[in-house]
């Protein structure tokens, strides 16, 4: 008969296949999340014929390590195998995986089984003593006289079967026959799978957003150094994350007034997006708000503070930034030979010149852009919010954020892009570290759990990492203009439970400013355009529950993460779900009353698993934001929030352990 | 700035990603399943910065063509794209995607809000001519006039703009712009996706089983040509398959008796699957069932009346086979030098020599197996029947599948594994056509519904075709032994209905055979060991309703395929589904009574929209078992089964169209 193909590859003989690995994100094309510290689970299916013992390991390592760790591969049930591997250093990592049908292990359990038959099993132990000795020939020398001496044993006829067979089954045997397998049937997964570790604050972030320039004295336009002077009163409050607009200089030409008008007077500040000007572009600072050396010496006092300064990086020119005349091959021309602005015909935006990314010379322009980012980091500087990203190719992001995080792995980029979801998505997998969302305009109860699910599981909470904003200066959500503050404390708590990275565009967010451009989400006045001073002393201020609210996330891990739950209740109004921490120590429960105006009560129904109480064991919650508690049992507890007084509550699972002398709060 | 790399790959200014390429199995890996005649929907995701407009095209082929067809993706919302394409020839398939910013699409739309807004657009008139002079560079000669022309009219000075516009709005424009886009940018999927396509009986087949050397005179040993002469029987019933169990001559080493027995008389005839002795192996036809011309006359005979033969092809060998004196290289070797015969220790198979796969002779005895299909393929056979797969490496059945299928596209393979979930699905990848299930230990609602659901929808539908048996030579399922008349007609209704391909095993089944050894699943005085005669003519004999069961499925091709919608009842006792053909044309709604023992009733709660039924209109169910019609409205609708006259119903929905002139029935 004829094969009709010649000799055959010789991979046709290894009998394991190796399929499903997890994580992966697109087939292994881009790196599945996580950050330093993590203890990652490494999982994959092993399907063999027949019954025979199978092993196999992970081989995992930093991109730029030269050698690779193993860790064995353990069986889960239904042909699932895991490793656990500690993600130990910031940058990129991959693992493979290779596993092989374990002959010396399925040697030893059918010759188990003879033995215990009372079956003549001399010429298995000889074909035990042969795995042996070829097993020595691949070990170390001490190692192999180890597998020698076991092989000897084996076969050594003045023993009893039994005798014999015990040193087959010698632990340090067992340990040195699984560490040298023979590597020459050992099927290998055919590409590497990466792993992108990301400092602690990609996954746990609390933003606020604050003009610079409107921390000066009333009237006055405020520098880089009052902007310091304000850093206290952010650190009070509990933020992390510090971010702020455009710090550049601004274009004169087609600048526009307050509130977008077209005719800007010779006193208006102008957009901090419209950048550059004679004074500088993408890598200046603007000088009315002060010096490289300020920002440098703002990015210092904060991190002292546990404060990181996050710029704002917008990719586009005024017709006055330098780039325009130093390399008008940057920019798309039109049939006139004058520069193409920004346009969505029929409107125009002859403020904006973009970029041409696809342009004859896009090498050095990529170049170029790149370096914006490493100037920046070379100030110190290591969170970036990227401007309207989703208007720039995909493939320019994914080539520019890896060469920065090539240099410096612990920087973190949050995409500013609003636009449909799989573009959302694909910025993602092409590098941001967080995304802006739709939770701005997700309200009820069934399009937030129909949101969060989709994004707070695999495969996209792989890959995606919400960053969930109440408020921007492009944003003024319909409900915060008519909502009042049970709103905007509603809002508050859903984003900063909802998801372990949020922000709030302040002083606005905690003046509780409202007032819209009739009949627009955009801000009457906004900074945007004019400088405000805030009166951030007002007896009404919310920044007292900011801080609550923030302390309350720093204090349970559980909120630090995003695997979420939701529980049924009888009020639609009632939003009810809970998060458990990664080691599963600390569960909160969260109920957002999501009507502004009128008190609402109702029944949740528990999923009691989901919270760690064991089915009929009473357990108390504790209202971490009025500082209540309760004792419940069972799953069906009733709750009725006034959201006049507080609409929501965030109840912290306190299990009871044995008896009352038990319980974690007698402790 | 240094961008640290040197030249970059221009393919990163290709500016659209394709994403979530579908059909697919394991990304490629695998073929997706069809048949011939299939229209299918290719399907991904466009996915790029901005509003540009973006194009795409699927090209596809038999793999053995040299020629690519073409045919355009269009969008159907939210990024996803899809073009219908028809599978006209039996054989493998490979697909790939190809898309691009469409820049005259782009351009048009722009100019076109432009023109409306009443701004100047020759500007944007004359780079469209540009772009129109480009295309007609990359066009046949006399399209490139026609675009050559049109460019001209589009900055015609003396028209005006709407008329000089109209150039580039003209259809064939628009046709020739579509067909020759600027190809440098286009991006390409980075590999091909293959699918196979299969003849119909792949996934519309009705097995009947039948171990031929029952099928003599009672106490003679049965022939091919007896065999034969029950072909108008099993026409009759209107199966389309008939598979024989092994027919090659029995091996007489360590033969069987009845009922398993170590100790075979000289009488006994032993197991089909003993495979082997002096009169030949995998090759030859049993010298007391005929010869090969009876095997071909069989064929022929059958296939004239609509039935395919099966032959089951079992890959091991007795003692006595002659590949054991001419090849003992493909058998293992215990330490005595004696061939290892099958184990599970302790028990031994002393009668089954099972092959080595990895032998170190391992390509010659793949290339045999390979033949053995190849020689039963040319004697006519097109379907094989594969016993127990999964002890055999799933790399070799990828290897010799494909083997087979190179030269014979048509053949189908069953893959006889009840095995672990993961290996079943890996053998179904490999290249089994269709495959054995679980519906045999399958009994309630609840374990009915979860398992059909896991196997009717992707990514499992696109590769694993379950085959639904009732009952098997080696299974007499616990429910057949002791539920009687009832509990086999719903199980036959189950299959039949569940599953576009079911088997039975006959005439055991229709006779309702139902004694098995005490405690086991196994039937007393089972054929497999043994001759036995049926009365196929018994007054009693279910041969009436397994006619009527095939009429019914021949006659709704909602039957012939596995999408499914469950529905819900009132009572857990009542399985109630629906499925509907590719076309829409054809629903049916099956109710089964689970309960082979009582009356049992309740209340459907239907989802009309499965059965194509508008909210609020009547519509008529008509029994196709029992043959009567019943009106219903609306989704709540009351029945009462009773297993004692007919344990379930096939309903065709007959939609009432406009009047009631309009009922399809009054047609």
């Amino acid at each position: 008969m004829d094969s009709g193909r010649g000799k055959l590859p010789r991979d046709l003989r290894r009998r394991v296949l190796i399929e499903d690995i997890a994580p992966q994100v697109d087939g292994g094309l881009h790196p599945a999340k996580r950050v330093l510290g993590d203890t990652i689970t490494l999982s994959c299916d092993l399907v063999a014929d027949g019954h025979d013992a199978l092993a196999g390991a992970v081989h995992y390592r930093p991109v730029d390590a030269t050698e690779w760790r193993r860790a064995e591969l353990v069986p889960e049930g239904n042909d699932r195998w895991a490793a656990r591997v500690a993600l130990g250093a910031i940058g990129l990592w991959e693992f493979r995986v290779e596993a092989w049908v374990d002959v010396f292990a399925t040697w030893r359990r059918g010759t188990a089984k003879k033995i215990e038959a009372g079956r003549d099993v001399a010429s298995e132990l000889a074909g035990g003593a042969l795995l042996l000795r070829e097993a020595a020939g691949r070990a170390a020398r001490t190692e192999a006289m180890l597998l020698e001496d076991a092989a000897k044993r084996l076969t050594y006829a003045a023993q009893s079967v039994k005798q014999r067979f015990s040193a087959a089954t010698d632990p340090s045997v067992t340990v040195l026959m699984a560490r040298y397998p023979d590597p020459r049937d050992a099927t290998r997964s055919d590409r590497s799978f990466p792993i992108e570790v990301d400092p602690p604050l990609a996954r746990f972030s609390s933003w606020y957003e604050m003009f610079p320039r409107s921390t000066g004295a009333a009237g006055k336009h405020g520098t880089l150094r009052d902007c310091a002077r304000r850093l206290p009163y952010v650190q009070a409050m509990g933020f992390d994350v510090l971010y702020l607009p455009p710090i550049h200089p601004i274009g004169t030409s087609f600048r526009k007034g307050p509130n977008n008008m077209l005719d800007a007077g010779p006193e208006d500040v102008g957009s901090p997006w419209a950048i550059g000007s004679a004074e500088g572009g993408h890598k200046s600072v603007h000088p009315a708000l002060g010096t490289l050396e300020d920002l440098r010496a703002l990015v210092d006092d904060a991190r002292g503070r546990g404060i990181e300064v996050a710029l704002d990086i917008a990719f586009q020119a005024s017709p006055d930034h330098p780039y325009v005349n130093e390399h008008p091959e940057w920019f798309r021309k039109r049939a006139d030979g004058s520069i193409q602005y920004a346009e969505n015909p029929p409107k125009k935006y002859e403020d904006v010149y973009p970029f041409d990314f696809e342009c004859e010379a896009w090498e050095a322009l990529w170049a170029e852009l790149v370096g914006v980012f490493l100037f920046w980091c070379d100030q110190g500087v290591r969170v970036f919010r990227v401007d309207n990203p989703h208007t720039k190719s995909v493939r320019f992001w994914d080539y520019c954020l890896k060469e920065v995080k090539r240099r410096h792995p612990d920087v973190i980029f949050l995409a500013e892009a609003f636009t449909r979801p799989k573009v959302m998505y694909a910025l993602a997998k092409a590098g941001f570290t967080q995304s802006y969302t739709y939770f701005t305009w997700r309200h009820t109860r069934e399009e937030l759990t129909a949101y969060l699910t989709e994004i707070t599981a695999p495969p996209v909470s792989d890959f995606y990492r919400p960053n969930f904003w109440t408020n921007t200066p492009d944003i003024l959500p319909e409900h915060l203009q008519f909502g009042g503050r049970p709103t905007f404390i509603q809002r508050l708590v859903l984003a900063a439970t909802l998801s372990s990275n949020y922000g709030v565009y302040g002083p606005a967010f905690e003046l509780m400013e409202h007032t819209a451009r009739a009949g627009s989400e955009e801000y009457e006045d906004n900074e945007k355009y004019q400088l405000r001073a805030w009166d951030i002393d007002r007896e009404d201020s919310l920044k007292e529950i900011l801080t609550l609210v923030n302390r309350i996330r720093r204090e349970n891990p559980a909120l630090q993460a995003n695997g979420i739950t939701f529980h049924p209740s009888t009020n639609e109004h009632l939003l009810c779900f809970s998060k458990e921490s990664l080691d599963g120590q600390n569960v909160v429960l969260v109920v957002v009353n999501l009507d502004a105006h009128h008190v609402q009560s109702g029944h949740l129904e528990l999923k009691l698993a989901a919270l760690g109480v064991p089915e009929g064991e009473s357990f108390q919650v504790h209202d971490l934001l009025a500082e209540a508690r309760y004792l419940w049992q069972g799953g069906r507890n009733f709750v009725e929030i006034d959201p006049g007084m507080m609409p929501a509550a965030i109840f912290r699972i306190r299990r009871k352990v044995r008896t009352e002398q038990d319980f974690e709060y007698f402790l």
